[in-house]
């Protein structure tokens, strides 16, 4: 297909796709004339997934690129492909406090989690310690145990989907497409469940419509 | 404290403080001559949170403006307020698949929720059900159970945290930051969990250090 169709059935505007092609997101069509080249299937959903990563995900560009780089790279160590798609999802600060991080690394020990300090997502959940104190609410940590419990459960139910997938670069999408897509539907579940409790603690006793 | 002060209390430069201060976002200091204003902790504290919100919790200045004036307003319908807050921190889109809302719907009658098909957490959700099978990857919604079952005992830790305050705007601050933070600290441990099951599933079996 011709670019102007690859736009209608991605959902992606001509200019943006001529963007992503620039910056190596987009794989360039099959050459058929100085000026024009052809598109197939596997465009349509490699634009469909970047547009997921950026706009419902809200990565930046960069960042998608680099994902996608790992994604497309031939290699069969699972479990480490998986945790470098994982920690390129993740926007690691680039200072964290030591001591805050030490407490992070308390708990993932207290999980039997196998993950190290140098994890981004522990520097990235030292950064929430370290905020939660400087915003006078430290009671926020105490409840970390009983969040990373609920991310057990959220992590077995992560896993058992991407199992679901065979082929590398299927896998790796399905990692991709499970992170950013399910924080999404995380953050939602989690405010329906919470408007849910809420309201069975302090709401009024006749059901709410 | 004059201004330069409030900005190296705060973190955030007098420039930013200014627009903040322009935005309503902050509320004026006492004026001591036509050029001076005073500020004191209050001010410090709104700071803080205003940082907080933007820059771990991604929100617009809109959003944040929003939210700020829903805590500032006086009231003692906690239920009501918490819901308006927690809508506030939901980006909601504007066009939603009907057929994926029935799905939530579905889903929230099912876990035995008191939320509307209105709830903006509800189209953000549904708006996840079109992404997911727009790229190919449907299977993402058949975990959606299992995240809700998780995202109620969050839900419940969410609220525990909030009993901790007493007064209806220390409440809502406790609502706001738990979850902007909350939602980063989240997102960071289902990562590290990831890791963990990913490692136990696929890993090497010696013990990662």
């Amino acid at each position: 297909m011709r670019i102007a169709e690859l736009s209608r059935r991605s959902g992606v505007a001509v200019p943006t796709i001529k963007f992503y092609l620039r910056e190596g997101i987009l794989p360039p069509g099959e050459r058929t004339s100085p000026n024009q080249a052809r598109y197939d299937d596997s465009h349509v959903r490699r634009l469909r997934l970047v547009r997921a990563m950026i706009e419902l995900g809200g990565l930046s560009v960069a960042a998608v690129h680099d994902i996608l780089a790992t994604v497309d790279s031939p290699t069969d160590d699972l479990d480490k492909l998986m945790g470098t798609v994982s920690k390129g999802l993740t926007q690691a600060p680039e200072e964290v406090d030591e001591a805050a991080l030490d407490e992070v690394v308390a708990l993932i020990e207290d999980m039997g989690w196998t993950c190290t300090r140098d994890h981004p997502a522990a520097r990235s959940l030292a950064m929430v310690y370290t905020a939660a104190r400087e915003i006078d609410h430290p009671q926020l940590i105490a409840g970390m145990r009983r969040y990373a419990e609920a991310c057990e459960v959220i992590a077995r139910t992560d896993l058992d989907y991407v199992a679901n997938f065979t082929g590398i670069d299927r896998v790796l999408e399905g990692v991709v497409v499970g992170t950013v897509l399910g924080d999404s539907a995380l953050a939602a579940l989690r405010k329906l469940a919470q408007t849910a409790e809420s309201h069975r603690r302090y709401g009024p006793d006749d059901p709410v419509e």
